[in-house]
């Protein structure tokens, strides 16, 4: 007798199989090949993992590790939003909130609910845990662009001052990683593939 | 002054960037496009976090999700190798030995030294973390192939006594688990999509 908790599970795991097919506008590195969700929040958990230590403040790893596990898999509804799209409301939109009631909505309750909360923590990005997951979520793709040649900044011409202030979120979960990221802006302004 | 710990950090990071190339032979849900590892990888995470609670013995749930995350990265240099392959040995090789050595290796010592150990247990399947990581592991590409009119089983015509021996394993980290595998396995057989 298999137990309905089981089969509830198993058809989440079905279902997420789609973040595979969400592109993003990053590219992988030193590549002209798009990256996929899936990448992505892989990436992100192996960054969180060796990262760690340079939180501002104590984390549990654990937590981190999901939230970006599980940070797009609203887009599998919702669709990927693109951060320098400047038409689009990037907070907690009522069609991600839907995406998420109805996809983690596959898993048995008390799952779906951790990890909706989990979800929505990430997006509020006010605790500890989502202030370093939210950190990871902007370095990836700063240095995808950094080893692209300017990336999505050259080919949507986002100028030096957007791009400096959406990745300034890093500091507010490390110190450390953010004075790495703002030499790499810099470096990025110097070699001519940001615009100031 | 950015620490030599972050740049090694940073270094390992960009260079496990290449396990998103590394195609395994089995293809997404209901699909005909390959998946790669590193979504494989994202997958099996997703897995161990929502299964966790069917497993037979108590887990360390990080160190699941650290195994299955990084299980795969000695494929960058060693290559997939697929797992009816009759010609292959699948047990810890030179080849993957040396790979692991070069790409934990980029890492700090003593994290590198972390990882090497959590690939080395997961290769081992002793402990009861590597039971549970291994069984997430052998679970998907069933899942896949069940959901693919029979897949790889078809394309290399692998047979059921050879799908069970293998699909065994599950039994060692998760008996509810292993009951659903089975079903599916037997269900499969019915369907003619896999040959007994």
């Amino acid at each position: 007798m298999i137990s309905e908790k089981l089969i509830q599970q198993i058809a989440f795991i079905k279902e997420i199989d789609k973040l595979k097919y969400i592109q993003r506008k990053t590219k992988l590195f030193y590549s002209d090949r798009n990256e996929n969700d899936a990448e992505h929040s892989w990436h992100l958990a192996m960054m969180a993992i060796v990262l760690a230590e340079h939180s501002n403040k104590s984390i549990d790893i654990l937590k981190v590790v999901k939230m970006v596990l599980i940070h797009d898999i609203v887009e599998i509804d919702a669709g990927d939003t693109f951060i320098y799209d400047t038409t689009k409301n990037h907070t907690n939109t009522d069609e991600e909130l839907l995406a998420a009631k109805r996809i983690f909505g596959l898993l048995p309750a008390e799952q779906s609910n951790e990890l909706i909360e989990i979800w929505e923590e990430f997006e509020a990005g006010e605790t500890n845990e989502a202030k370093f997951a939210r950190a990871m979520d902007r370095l990836e793709p700063l240095l995808q662009n950094a080893s692209n040649n300017g990336g999505t900044w050259a080919e949507f011409n986002v100028p030096y001052q957007k791009v400096y202030d959406k990745k300034k979120v890093i500091k507010e979960g490390s110190d450390t990683i953010w004075d790495f990221a703002e030499k790499l802006i810099d470096e990025s302004v110097e070699k001519g593939i940001l615009k100031k």
